[in-house]
């Protein structure tokens, strides 16, 4: 049984992973046959209120906040060893662009907090494969866009051309579809980069990209 | 198009809907080709750590976080109109128990929401199919269990034997399959009752009622 990590960024998709990515990623490498565990940086960060889409006046903890979406299982992202895992997979949501990087301010400039970058340089370097969906992309592109990886975020223009200055390649990519680096062993699917996107659009794509994670790993 | 009304109690399985469920249900009726708009009941309710699965100091508004898994497009309980839908639908998590009622505390004798007992009524009187995963049964076994409506919430002793005390019949029913009660138009899967369960068996069952309510509607 292949041994897949998630890494969440709390519970929403204005300040957190985006649930219906994060819940179809579990479903999809469960389906796959995979054991799956799921990590969050132990941190505080500002928070939405996804009602009125503004921000709220108090912080939350992303480990507490991503235990919603694991029922409680979850493990601290600085706890996370390469060596106890066969693939490495985020889902979405502005958690991945403004608390596991700064992408949202700063693009392809952007700094990835340390415990982040660390992790997927590992896998990366030990060639055992990622999963990025929707915007998390742009960490791997960030961090490995030196070694000339292709990925897509979907379609838009400006975040693919901030994506280009990094060196990783972009390929567009409709919403239930997934794009496979399989040299670099990187496969991403756009899910909710298509503001208009369906929930069973976006779980269409994360299946197939969790189907191929799963078969590299 | 099929119209379906989700009703939602919190973003997270111990303080509101199991998010989970909910996903699975937007995802299966999505696939089952229906459009829904999710709906909470605005009102503040004692929040839960996820991580320590011990209370906060603070309230959550039910509404607000509930957006977090409709992606901000909700409605408050108390505009829901059964003329507007065809059918409706509730996710589990102990929000069900805790927020739409008191099962929790009081069983077969709880006190539900106004707002949901309201709309369980007009959706049953109107011959509309309702469609509940999880713990969120016991809601129709106390607002329709003297018409002797036909559930499950899988196999626990306890929970059978408190609600067979409404007048409702249960059905032992495994995680990935549902209970349909073709007469009183209501259709259940037990979902996360079965604690150990994995998302995929939980998805599965969801998908298969989901696809009963729409046929139904």
């Amino acid at each position: 049984m292949k041994k897949i990590a998630v890494v969440l960024s709390g519970c929403g998709f204005l300040d957190g992973s985006e649930i219906t990515e994060a819940v179809s990623l579990l479903i999809a490498l469960h389906q796959a046959g995979a054991e799956v565990s799921c990590f969050a940086p132990n941190i505080e960060v500002p928070a939405m209120n996804h009602a009125t889409k503004k921000p709220l006046a108090e912080k939350r903890n992303l480990l507490e906040e991503s235990a919603r979406i694991a029922r409680g299982t979850i493990h601290s992202l600085d706890t996370l060893k390469v060596s106890d895992f066969d693939a490495l997979a985020f889902p979405g949501g502005y958690g991945a662009a403004k608390n596991l990087s700064n992408w949202a301010d700063k693009g392809a400039k952007c700094d990835v907090l340390p415990d982040v970058q660390k992790v997927i340089l590992d896998f990366y370097r030990e060639s055992k494969p990622i999963a990025a969906c929707c915007i998390a992309p742009v960490l791997l592109a960030r961090v490995l866009g030196d070694k000339n990886v292709t990925l897509t975020i979907g379609n838009d223009p400006a975040t693919i051309a901030e994506i280009k200055k990094t060196g990783a390649l972009h390929e567009d990519c409709p919403v239930d579809d997934y794009i496979s680096d399989r040299e670099g062993k990187i496969v991403t699917t756009p899910a909710y980069m298509y503001d208009d996107a369906k929930p069973h659009e976006v779980f269409k794509g994360i299946v197939g990209l969790a189907h191929e994670l799963v078969e590299w790993a």
